[in-house]
């Protein structure tokens, strides 16, 4: 997508043809920078500290990352050092292990001087594929955001169709246009008027920084609001549907997503507003039933919480303190919407009832 | 209650007898300032800066303000000059206009010079009553809060009393006791083992600097957590009970708090943790019935929500944006909870349901 009126997709080849760039998401939204890197070690760090993001991302960085891996030592052992050390970054993104399950199952069959080249071919490929995949699940959403905005033509006339999100699963959480933000973008290109309110998302603060630098970067018109406000807004008719990512989705349609997106979920369900969720089929684990139960939630360290980072009046960025000191933070990093509170699933094949029967009937193939 | 071992009100004469102290809570948590108050002008910028906060601060600090008024002019225009000013400065708050109207009916039918000691006598009592019936709210609510910590010992043969609180309803928002913490208080005095969970409370971010700040002064267990996280721990059964304020209550039971109070009251619901709300009866909005459809909801500055102030390593407090340049940013400051999702009222007579008839149970002169 755009930047500074040039087209950017998250991660790139450098002009070296061997090197990974990608941006630098933690310095968003006060600077836009690029970071090489050049080791499987230094991927694993730049995911571990979210310097890439997104659960379809980390699957393409990791999938890059085993390419270098490939590059410096192609032996069997590296292919294990390196898919342990990258699984190890974040646990609850089910893409991670997708794609480092893809890449080993390629690479380990192969003969080892076959492997670097093998590994670059197929993580071009993951990224491309990923691309395609979240334009599909873009014109899929579209369709819903399209049929709102004919309802508010007949209802009110017209106006803007607002969209509530919350975290960021825009062009920036995947390799191009998106999950939860691909149906906004392919609407607004073709002409709908849409208008997004943007959840903060404490503690990182991922819709404040990335969702809203990357609408208006687009041109999209949004709002930013407090996680806090999206229950008076449905309440008083001011959001027409809510579209969220999934960090992980079980085979009966339950959502694990950043902490309070189950929140969200029950003030639509209180105020009759739609909630969709949009993802990637790398996103369901099909092996899952009952996300309460079954998903590990991460919890990440308690500064997150105690801590804040923002840029000064010369746009210097710093961190400050938010809480008394000596004061401890609880920092969970995701929740789980039970598929009872989620109006529809959007994924690259289509759009499904939040069900078993729902996911197989886009994909039978795992009946 | 104790600030470094000392007893503090939140509001007090001066020693010279004449002038008003406060603390100026928009320092805290990061320092305690005391800041004199001599003028009505003074005391309305404090009220519309926050530097006093919570309903019944507010409404006791708005009397002491119609004292230092009749100090300087105790002349008929001045009377309802300062109401007028004082009114004005935050529209959502009941108890502004029932303390400017008691001071009112008292001050008007006096011969001008008996006034100002009139007022300076009434503003008093009014700080003592108001402390009276946060004690009483803290006895009648810390008997939930007992019977909590005996189900706790019957099932999992003890452990703290998890208790979620939203947004700041403690000592500092009242003259002292709190509403929402006042039960906390009394329960941890008398010996019962509780933890309460902090929401930080986006956008002014009262829990984190406020409600953080003085439990940690009483020595009551807290965790800070962002205001996304309260689902996530009732889906767990780590929250116990949830209470909070009310800055306003319809005679139906309608509760309107700080912004995302409703959000955790659905959470409730929906995993089958008791929500309750302290509240003394000058928030009662007997003339109101549907809280949704008739109560104003105060928008307040954007930059609330597009900037965040923190203390350095240093410990001196700066200003940080954290969203995009020309981000724009919705503020709404309240949203109402309807009666529905309240399991409970407290207040200063007892406890009852969350309806005119439970009211009206407790405040029989008012059928």
């Amino acid at each position: 997508m755009k930047v500074n009126g040039v087209d950017y997709r998250t991660i790139w080849l450098a002009e070296d043809g061997w090197a990974v760039e990608i941006i630098d998401q933690t310095k968003l939204p006060h600077a836009f920078e690029i970071h090489r890197l050049e080791t499987v070690e230094a991927v694993a760090v730049a995911i571990g500290d979210m310097l890439v993001r997104g659960a379809p991302l980390i699957g393409a960085t990791a999938a890059y990352a085993m390419a270098l891996a490939m590059r410096s030592d192609a032996g069997d052992g590296n292919i294990s050092r390196a898919h342990d050390l990258l699984l190890s970054t974040r646990p609850t993104a089910v893409n991670l292990r997708w794609a480092l399950t893809e890449m080993t199952t390629l690479l380990v069959p192969l003969a080892p001087d076959a492997r670097a080249a093998a590994a670059y071919a197929r993580a071009a490929e993951i990224c491309d594929e990923d691309a395609a995949m979240c334009h599909a699940i873009g014109e899929h959403g579209a369709a819903l955001i399209e049929a709102a905005a004919a309802q508010r033509a007949d209802r009110d006339g017209g106006g803007p169709v607002n969209i509530l999100t919350h975290c960021n699963a825009g062009w920036l959480a995947t390799v191009d246009w998106g999950t939860a933000l691909a149906p906004i973008y392919v609407a607004h290109d073709s002409g709908v008027d849409v208008h997004v309110w943007v959840d903060e998302t404490r503690p990182r603060n991922q819709g404040a920084s990335l969702t809203a630098w990357e609408l208006a970067s687009h041109g999209v018109a949004h709002t930013l609001i407090a996680d806090n406000a999206g229950g008076h807004l449905m309440q008083h008719g001011m959001v027409d549907l809510c579209i969220t990512g999934s960090d992980r989705t079980t085979a009966d349609g339950d959502v694990c997503n950043k902490i309070g997106t189950y929140l969200k979920a029950l003030a639509a369900r209180d105020c009759g507003v739609p909630f969709h969720v949009a993802l990637p089929v790398s996103t369901i684990d099909w092996s899952m039933t009952d996300g309460l139960r079954e998903i590990p939630i991460e919890q990440r360290d308690e500064n997150e919480v105690l801590e804040i980072s923002g840029s000064d009046a010369a746009g210097a960025v710093h961190k400050l303190r938010i809480a008394p000191e000596n004061c401890r933070a609880a920092n969970y990093a995701f929740d789980v919407t039970p598929a009872r509170l989620v109006s529809g699933l959007i994924t690259e094949r289509g759009r499904c009832d939040a069900s078993r029967q729902g996911l197989l009937g886009l994909y039978p193939e795992q009946s």
